[in-house]
């Protein structure tokens, strides 16, 4: 992961210009929230997934670095004030706590236009065809039928008590959407057939449902120090979760039906998988 | 203008979603800050221009509304507590005012999304190649180095005196990058020669200009119930404005020159422009 994780940055540090003067602030604070560490998830699902069709790096990094934009603008909007009115973000003080909220939302809303900027510039070296389908693919998985859909929801989640399929419903749409976008967007790169389209898809949803499981358990089970983020708070705001309908045990023991189930989608590809059956394994035993 | 207006106001409603349940608060805000009276100035330069060039109608249709969902995102955030914190928007609550603060940030960063999603849905009847153009100029447009770029200077704008020369650069970037976008859009449909689209630009640059001064005279002049906005408000927040640095008379007589000096620019295209002229006309002589 970690090579994929510093072709990610290289892509990112050339994607966000360095202002002086007025403009500054704007782009000091897009830096903040983007270049930290990340785990990268999104770009290694992406980036491995165009590698098992044989598309050249030089392609995917690009695509990869649009969807850890649209993933931290996201992050940057949600630790608002108004929204979860989070202090702290991988460790560090949330974006609005060191450059005013004001600049914040602003950031945020400059990460989202940079994604589709940075698909369609010039010099993005993918067929035009597919740069189309790309950010469409990303727009859907980002807005209303996908994140921005699922931050809705969970808005209104603490009104009343959600069941499970519900609770898995709103986490599909706020997670899982640019999970599987991400792998999705390998395929597409890769001209990959129907077939191998709906495993990935099938995997994703799995690996999505999962990672949010294991979140759940770091809220409550974490230590602030490796998760870098307030722990508690969910539990906190008595919002149904995977841990308050499930309980630890059954929880723990749904996330690894779900990564059991994740990869037997990606049997059909053999050894081609092998690093992705690594993210699954990742995304349950993680401890940050 | 009225046709255009009703075509654009077709299009807006079919991209955005009626939904019922969890996500109907959302695209109730959405619907609120995009489907009330605006003046679709922007649609209406994109598809002037775009018609002088034969494009038809359909196609540029879908890109003005794209536009226009930039521009009332943009309104969106800009009127938030945190931004501008102004309640009154085109002689309504703004949008925060009715749906709370979270739902607003939410409901612009999902036209912000929509527009892309827009411009590459399968159903978009425009060459894939002229897509990617499109989606590259209106999110360079709407960024750093144009709309947001604008914003972010503005935020920094009351801490000191700016000169002539940095008011007209920061609206240049916060009005003017979309305005010029909106002719561009024109000219990249319909193929324009390298000499046509230079004149628009010129064109565009000038006529963001006359707008924005207008809007600063409307500022000090206007009547709140017919600009639909709370007025005087830059002159309190201590913001050097064209007025403050030209005076009442000075910026209305530049403002004149300009919209000469962008009708020259629209000589070449003979009787095909008027109704650009028409746009230059209203821009100077608007009560809102």
């Amino acid at each position: 992961m970690a090579t994929v994780a510093q072709a990610v940055q290289n892509e990112l540090v050339s994607l966000i210009p360095i202002s002086s003067g007025a403009l500054s602030s704007l782009t000091d604070s897009m830096r903040y929230s983007t270049l930290s560490s990340g785990k990268r998830l999104r770009p290694f699902l992406l980036m491995e997934s165009a590698a098992m069709f044989d598309v050249p790096t030089k392609q995917s990094v690009r695509v990869a670095a649009a969807v850890e934009l649209i993933h931290c603008y996201s992050l940057v909007h949600d630790d608002l004030p108004a929204m979860d009115n989070d202090d702290l973000r991988r460790g560090q003080p949330s974006n609005h706590k060191v450059f005013g909220e004001a600049t914040a939302i602003l950031a945020g809303d400059a990460l989202l236009t940079l994604a589709f900027e940075a698909l369609n510039r010039p010099d993005t070296n993918i067929d035009s065809e597919i740069r189309c389908q790309l950010s469409y693919g990303l727009a859907r998985a980002a807005g209303i039928s996908g994140m921005i859909g699922g931050q809705a929801i969970d808005l209104h989640a603490g009104d009343r008590t959600l069941n499970l399929s519900e609770v898995a419903q709103l986490q599909q749409l706020k997670t899982g959407s640019l999970f599987g976008f991400s792998v999705e967007a390998g395929a597409i790169l890769g001209h990959a057939t129907a077939a191998d389209r709906s495993a990935l898809e099938e995997y994703a949803q799995a690996l999505g449902l999962a990672f949010q499981i294991t979140d759940d358990l770091l809220d409550v089970e974490g230590n602030q120090n490796e998760t870098g983020k307030t722990v508690g708070k969910d539990n906190a705001a008595g919002k149904a979760t995977f841990i308050s309908l499930l309980g630890i045990a059954g929880a723990r023991s749904e996330a690894q039906t779900l990564i059991k189930r994740a990869n037997i989608c990606l049997e059909q590809f053999n050894d081609g998988a092998r690093f992705l059956r690594e993210v699954a394994q990742f995304v349950i035993s993680r401890t940050h």
